[in-house]
């Protein structure tokens, strides 16, 4: 079965999204925002105009169900953004599940469909994956009420209530419903541009592994205190980080990533020898052999650097997950479907990023898709894709559940 | 003449301020704060107990005048603390000065006297000296308008009114009317007490250079991002701070000291790669020629940096003043005084800090007495000296002040 996108539709709905939240060139809408909801609500908006059921759930998520009885299909991605971020991350996948389902809905085919959903806070603006994990029943009540927006501090719980949200019922996705769940993004990094592909396959989402490291030393005037009997702990911190950098490339896959995203010293003044520092060490890769071997060689740096003194130091997990595989008959269908719109210009490739579909994968057949970056550039608001390439990957999509949906 | 002082009562003085915002075993008093506000108006109370006119100026600054026709010396330190630390770095001086004024009172010698000040805010929660930079008619009404606390944002205006300052005359000091100046202060290093000394002899207070250094990248995703293209200001950040380590030692002079107290990466998070990164970098000498020498290396390694790319970096002066040269009288003053009350146990050294006696050294010969720091530690709360050094230091510095009253 064919299923034909209508491309310049997807792209005007996207230049729509874009125009919700805009900043500069990018967009700006944090999860349960005012402008967040307004997308919430265009998209229940869309949906019911091609005969779904749709609302928003009590976490946020956007929900829909087609009348199909037979094959069905779960698809999307998220609305809101990082800070002052891009206008496709997350946007884009909404987009092109909307589409694919109004062209399902327009070839006439009234037994099967393509249920949208709009994960809320992928970006974690409130921790970590809140809609999705609501979805599969893994967030609790007491998890809402411990978490806060990142930036802002406002409590979930009343974020919920300011959306008009309290009471709703949080939905859980059955899993049997479902022959599996699909999720087109950009790539976020630069590799389909170098290799000068327009489609990806993912084959896995990267497991990240990431964890707090404390270097404790004594804080003192910047002054008086000689060199020699100094305890700086904002340079035991860099000189950790110049270990990691010497060791990591020894040790690491051909695609692992490390970053050492924040760093801060206490108490952070001009004149003040810092008595204390901290830094996020996270690094990701596909292969759990190679996330071992890392981590064993965080270990042995700590102790290397308590061995050397004058600072302690002191490591903690903070997130440690699996990788997600990616189902291999969601890979063929997308392959099959570049094979046609895309011939030579589509390659599988593993998802450096986190999304919704990890989330997903733990309860049925999940499948990504991705399409260039225009220089591997993300959450910042200069992302961008060129048209031709988010048309392309509306065409693809849509032939890709088409596929699925026929099985 | 032989001046005496009292040194349980000097101590007594210093436990009562300490009992004035204690933090643990330490104060926190930040300048105009209502604690650091008692203890001015109790520093005028027994200013006026000894027959001095005394009050507050319109920046906070204690000052008092004696009837005295003869020989007059300034004498003083500050109240305020820096946030949560030692009790003595600043009341030290001002309640040494204040028993040395009384103690020439005692011996019924109305025709000289210490005339003693506390100046507002050395510790810089407005900005960089501000009750100095005041008496010496530095400080305009446009400084004032723009300072802010540091800490609490709250204006050096509100400060001021909140204070019940509004429209109080700021004291000008009238060089002729005095002899010198004299300021003790704790070492806030380690030096005396590794020397087993009591008594140091300030003989220059170091310059403090100071740089802002901001590094350029690109702000990218911490998963899709491969490590070869990335340009992670933070990577830049720390290979800067690494080159400063192996160059400084080679063009220091034997006390220089260099700092990185403070560290921002923009964004901050921890799956983002920093776009954005700066540090302030300071250096402190005695010496100019060292001074320029270090200058000198900052800029060959922000030109290697930029050489080696892929991040570009610039540098910004913050501060760069010229070391303060302590008067050779008031020296020989307190080396007779030491000679007497610590025989052997006294030395000349510079202070690696800064001081109120740097900016009146600007007006009129100034001059500086250190007693030992435990551990050398301070702007923290756990800053202590022995209370037998405490006593000891008082008694000498009221004997230097009895041998440069009589001259």
């Amino acid at each position: 079965m064919t299923i034909k996108a209508n491309p310049e539709r997807a792209l005007r709905d996207l230049y729509h999204l874009r125009s919700i939240g805009t900043y500069k060139t990018g967009v700006h809408r944090p999860t349960l925002s005012e402008d967040d909801l307004i997308t919430r609500h265009w998209l229940v908006g869309e949906l019911k105009a091609i005969g779904h059921e749709a609302w928003i759930d009590g976490i946020g998520n956007v929900i829909s169900k087609t009348p199909a009885t037979g094959n069905k299909l779960l698809a999307g991605s998220h609305l809101e953004t990082q800070s002052h971020a891009g206008w496709l991350d997350g946007a884009l996948g909404v987009v092109y599940a909307l589409e694919a389902a109004r062209a399902v809905v327009e070839a006439g085919r009234k037994d099967i469909g393509v249920e949208v959903f709009a994960f809320a806070d992928e970006e974690g603006h409130f921790g970590s994956f809140t809609g999705s994990r609501s979805l599969t029943g893994e967030l609790t009540e007491a998890d809402i009420d411990q978490r806060a927006d990142r930036t802002t501090g406002r409590p979930l719980r009343q974020a919920i209530a300011d959306a008009g949200l309290s009471g709703v019922p949080r939905h859980r996705v059955d899993p049997a419903r479902y022959i599996g769940m699909l999720e087109a993004h950009i790539e976020q990094g630069d590799w389909l541009e170098s290799q000068k592909l327009q489609v990806g396959v993912v084959t896995s989402i990267v497991a990240i592994w990431q964890y707090k490291i404390v270097f404790e030393g004594v804080q003192n005037h910047a002054g008086t205190t000689r060199m020699a009997i100094r305890k700086d702990a904002g340079v035991a911190l860099r000189r950790f980080c110049q270990r990691v950098e010497e060791r990591f490339p020894q040790v690491c896959g051909e695609r692992s990533v490390w970053t050492v995203g924040k760093i801060d010293l206490e108490p952070g003044a001009p004149s003040i020898i810092p008595g204390r520092a901290s830094m996020t060490l996270q690094f990701r890769d596909a292969d759990m052999a190679t996330l071992l071997r890392l981590e064993q060689t965080v270990g042995e740096l700590v102790d290397e650097a308590n061995a050397a003194g004058p600072c302690t130091v002191s490591w903690e997990t903070m997130n440690k997950n699996k990788p997600a595989l990616m189902d291999e008959g969601i890979q063929a269908a997308l392959e099959a479907a570049g094979g046609v719109y895309a011939p030579g210009k589509h390659a599988r490739m593993p998802s450096g990023a986190g999304h919704d579909a990890q989330m997903m994968a733990q309860l049925m057949p999940a499948g990504m898709m991705f399409i260039p970056s225009i220089g591997g550039i993300s959450h910042h608001w200069t992302e961008d894709t060129s048209d031709a390439d988010i048309m392309l990957g509306a065409q693809v999509y849509a032939d890709a559940v088409g596929r699925l949906l026929a099985r």
